[in-house]
């Protein structure tokens, strides 16, 4: 007979991971979760104020970031870069977000380890303003090695109809408000670890500088009524990115003299990789990036002050980005 | 310098994948669904005829199923796994799912897997009657080994509040019908390949069959106004499961002659795992249950009838489970 403790399952183990984790889960509920912990799924009424809401969903992953983490022994952060990466997408579409759920998968438990990923998540949830509604562990033994670890997460969020940023609502002489991003963010961490192959360590507490979240400070500029598109930098950098927030007929040009690159891209830079495949995989100092009516400008920035915006571009005739 | 492609991450081969599988995802969608495929998050309103809508989530993996999939190079059941993991338990909740998120981590895309399995993640989601709104597919090269596949989803439901399924509606008299599943679900596959370390190969194309997706045949039994409450028999089997649908002060009993447990378990049970054991941890024919007022019986019969549904048991006064 083979017990599935045998067959490296540890059912005592996530028996103990779920009692750890109850207090800080429910820590990010409000009055308007519905549902106890440990059912089948938690819920949340739309927040008052929708008249036609739309519903959104984004998930994602941490990815090879996390490698970084194992190597450090640092998991505080791994949360914020998950809730992140998922929240700030649907930022930029105008979203607000209304559960979160995440996705850990390891080789084999680890009581501590899995404590701290799940309160780091909770953590940047509570920043975030969105319950996490609950979410998975689970124990690939024999596939996954004995501490290895996978994280990812979705997010529901709800936008009015019809109040939706995109590209539709863009039109020329537009101003890029860029949000300040200190450090990397869950992206490019594959390159970064070839990059840094003989000399990772030295670096690992920079790199794993956790990302930002934008969406608290992204909604309160929405709500200004000036904000017409957004983008999220994250894999495909500044160049791959804030095309998507504009229609194919109009372009941007961007000032890269308008902000400071932050020192964790220059040590990248230094490995030898080229300026413009910088700019085409790493959000260089600038996380989120806001298409604004030049009316509402100085209310975008208010709204937004605790990321340091500035104007870096302008929307011009013609497609294409030109970054100069 | 060290290029993406040296560093394991092919772009052209992800430009590829996203290609491939635009058709496959937007197949899912229905009316309902706003904002384009390539876009951040893609959107969908609420159906018509909530009142109070309260909105769900729930995030699942396929597990260690997967191992067999790559083993057997079969990939046109996964999606059907992930899927069935989350709108089922959705289902247990008596909502209806609005939204499918799919993620699939990779150690290389292979174009070929990739798109099969996507394609199975749609027809899933259709069966489910939920549009796939998006996913996200990333190379983990260095971490995992290159032909290695993770695969999680997260759905979005929603129910009228007030009208969840829980064991707060249960009464003892309650009758419990049990949903046939044909086969293993998606758990308990550390298990199995430990139990058939040595002969796996003769036993995958049985191991592997897909989840029934019970959720369409579900929401017609609710809408009958009979069912109360309802367990997904996933990890922790019958036993684990039914418990949760019932409250603290009931019980039931259980009557396993009510139906023939399928081959596929008697032959892990033949690898010597104890009768309790197996209750545990499989499913054993039963892949749900619910928990319905005798009154409404037939109803609830007629509407889930492509699952040859059967009264299994019924509910008792004390707690506890008693399996005959």
């Amino acid at each position: 007979m083979t017990s599935y403790r045998e067959a490296g399952v540890d059912l005592d183990g996530a028996d103990r991971h779920v009692a750890n984790i109850s207090s800080v889960v429910t820590s990010t509920w409000a009055a308007e979760v519905i549902g106890g912990f440990g059912g089948f799924a938690a819920g949340v009424e739309i927040p008052e104020g929708y008249r036609r809401p739309v519903l959104m969903m984004s998930i994602d992953g941490v990815g090879t970031k996390l490698e970084l983490a194992r190597r450090a022994g640092r998991w505080d952060g791994v949360g914020m870069d998950v809730v992140a990466m998922c929240v700030d997408d649907l930022a930029a579409l105008g979203a607000r977000p209304i559960g979160f759920v995440d996705y850990l998968a390891v080789g084999a438990l680890d009581e501590e380890r899995d404590l701290a990923i799940v309160a780091s998540i909770a953590a940047a949830c509570l920043q975030a303003g969105c319950p996490l509604l609950g979410g998975e562990t689970a124990e690939h033994p024999g596939v996954m090695a004995p501490d290895a670890v996978d994280l990812a997460g979705a997010v529901m969020g709800v936008v009015e109809n019809g109040e939706e940023l995109g590209p539709g609502r863009v039109s020329q002489g537009d101003l890029l408000v860029g949000l300040r991003s200190p450090n990397l963010r869950s992206n490019g961490f594959s390159l970064i670890r070839s990059l840094f192959a003989d000399s990772l360590d030295e670096h690992l507490e920079s790199f794993l500088e956790p990302s930002v979240i934008y969406s608290p400070s992204v909604q309160r500029a929405v709500s200004t009524g000036a904000v017409h598109s957004a983008a999220h930098i994250t894999g495909g950098g500044i160049i791959g990115n804030i095309p998507r927030s504009l229609p194919a007929h109009l372009g941007a040009t961007i000032d890269t003299s308008a902000w400071a690159v932050p020192p964790v891209f220059e040590s990248v830079a230094a490995m030898g990789m080229p300026r413009e495949e910088m700019f085409r995989t790493f959000n260089m100092g600038i996380g989120f990036c806001l298409v604004v009516d030049p009316e509402g400008l100085d209310e975008v920035l208010e709204a937004t002050a605790e990321h340091e915006p500035g104007v870096i571009g302008v929307v011009t005739a013609g497609g294409g980005l030109d970054i100069r």
